[in-house]
């Protein structure tokens, strides 16, 4: 499989998302955000999701010229309108106005309504990290999982993120939705004909069922049962209760629905580490844990114990170096919103320059 | 089993703890929390604690005068070393600092170190909830679980609280340890000499077991393997690393180092709801989730779909009108410290109005 540079890739998105009438630097923003998803090999956030981005751009469903507006204030909390625009964009916007008001008092908290599907929480969580500050993120998404006893889908898969900056090269991430497993793996095991394992989801009827397209037609379960529903019920009443959004089974499908707008809610918690220790005291206690953690007496078998984020960031460095690489249907997409900008399509003859 | 009224327990409750050198105010914080926890449900929380409270304070490993120390302080942030303090005590004296904090600022977010074992979170979490705030409460424990991967106790079981009010009479309440299992079920599993289901522990070499007393040996598993890993994860960078406090297996445990101190940390992010919404707004839009939530299809066999501490609830209506239900070894720990301290025991003579 080929692999593209992810600079190269970023200004390709950063086209096709202009030309759908986003401004130059928002476009920039999403480029960024989607390549990042690629580089750290959580693709399906990915170069994946840039095209029916731009359809729903198309047909009135995201306001790509929205503003962000700030409904309350006080020093430490924000809560803000989207209004219906790009999520990642909007996202950003209100994570960049929360870093001086963190510096400041802290720590805040924003909530985010009348936003859409806005990729990979760790994305915000990283950049939070890069400043030394940690971001707590959560977000509502379109319904997949029923309530614990119900077999209904009422739940997104209510994604709870957070990165720690530490000494050791890499943020030690935190980035779980709170289902059994992504509807992703479900929808794979049915393209392939294959049984999926017992205890991931419920047929319509809300008996258990291995029948992956039975699964499809009914719900999801939580992770850990009523403990995931718990958590679930949590970001639920953070990002979408609190902020505004619509709740629960009123959250529209990105795909399904092309009628009607998301309205999907987010939650943004940030602190400033310093306004609790030195940074530097921070990272030698994160970088602690860490190494205590790697040196744990293992299970019978395993090799190496990693440490969240660990993984992720070895596949970011590898590509990185190599280059990304992008499915066929992916790679399609891309040359059809060329076709259809008129914007050259050229990845096939800018392979990064590490690539073999 | 004889039922007993809150009151009465908690008016000894309180004569103990200040026997044992506690101020009479800060002992009744202590026993209004012990008291709370068992009229909610959670009696492993409850009065069966307070024994073990009173020995560490005997043997000089919890300060029964200290004073909350404020580190570091910005308009949404509180970095506190507790002083070695009892841990309800101190946690709610930073809850009642971080309240007019957060009415002004929006949010506050506390760590705290140099704790104890505080008890149930959501009791913390309820308190804010009657302010209609919204508090968010984690905390690292003595060491139980395995990260994935390992088996060597590490992580405490790392709970996550929150509770949310609501127009229904009672708060939504989320409260769960990131453990697939709490301990005291493999304690109680091996008292009967029963096994214990697949998938909760390991043995000392690592190896799933089934044997209660190998369990007991090894260690406790993550819930959902990889994302408890990963929220327990999170629970201690933000109590334990983010405080100051002790990490991961440093931390004493309660019942077996009777030489040195816990030094437990906790994590508490306070907001404002008011800051975000019209409190009766939010609790409108927190009852129609309920609401859709309790109505969904139901799975076959389930007779009424419950929200989060819609059955705490429950438990505490009937224990607050027939008074809270005791076990012996509790009872005789608790004549045993009024012997001790020539306190009158006459809990026997005092069952509520309402106890049949």
């Amino acid at each position: 499989m080929t692999r593209y540079s992810p600079e190269v890739l970023k200004s390709l998105a950063t086209e096709i998302t202009a030309a759908a009438g986003v401004s130059r630097d928002d476009a920039s923003i999403l480029a960024d955000a989607l390549v990042a998803a690629d580089v750290s090999g959580t693709s399906t956030h990915g170069m994946t999701r840039l095209a029916i981005y731009v359809r729903r751009i198309q047909k009135g469903l995201i306001d790509p010229k929205a503003q962000i507006k700030i409904e309350r204030e006080r020093a430490a909390t924000l809560a803000v309108d989207a209004g219906n625009g790009l999520g990642h964009v909007q996202a950003m916007k209100v994570l960049e106005r929360m870093i001086p008001m963190a510096r400041k008092a802290g720590s805040v908290i924003a909530t985010i309504r009348n936003s859409q599907h806005f990729g990979a929480l760790s994305y915000y969580c990283n950049k939070a990290a890069d400043e030394n500050m940690i971001l707590l993120a959560m977000t509502n998404c379109e319904p997949a999982m029923s309530p614990e006893g119900g077999c209904q889908a009422f739940f997104g898969t209510n994604p709870i993120a957070a990165s720690f900056p530490t000494g050791k090269g890499f943020h030690l991430k935190i980035d779980l939705a709170t289902s059994v497993t992504a509807r992703g793996n479900i929808i794979a095991a049915q393209k392939k004909g294959q049984q999926i394992p017992a205890g991931w989801a419920l047929d319509p009827a809300g008996n258990p069922t291995q029948d992956a397209s039975q699964a499809l037609l009914g719900t999801v379960l939580t992770m850990a049962g009523h403990k995931g529903y718990a958590l679930a019920m949590m970001v639920e009443a953070l990002s979408s209760v609190l902020s505004g959004a619509a709740v629960g089974s009123a959250i529209g499908s990105m795909y399904k629905n092309l009628d009607r707008k998301q309205d999907v809610g987010h939650f943004f918690c940030l602190l400033d580490i310093d306004a609790f220790m030195d940074v530097s005291e921070f990272k030698d206690r994160m970088d602690a844990a860490i190494d205590q953690i790697k040196a744990c007496r293992k299970r019978p078998g395993v090799e190496e114990i990693l440490v969240p984020g660990e993984r992720s960031n070895r596949v970011a460095q590898e590509n990185l170096k190599n280059g990304v690489k992008l499915d066929d249907a992916t790679l399609k997409e891309l040359r059809d919103l060329c076709n259809e900008f008129k914007i050259p399509f050229d990845l096939a003859g800018a392979p990064v320059a590490g690539a073999v």
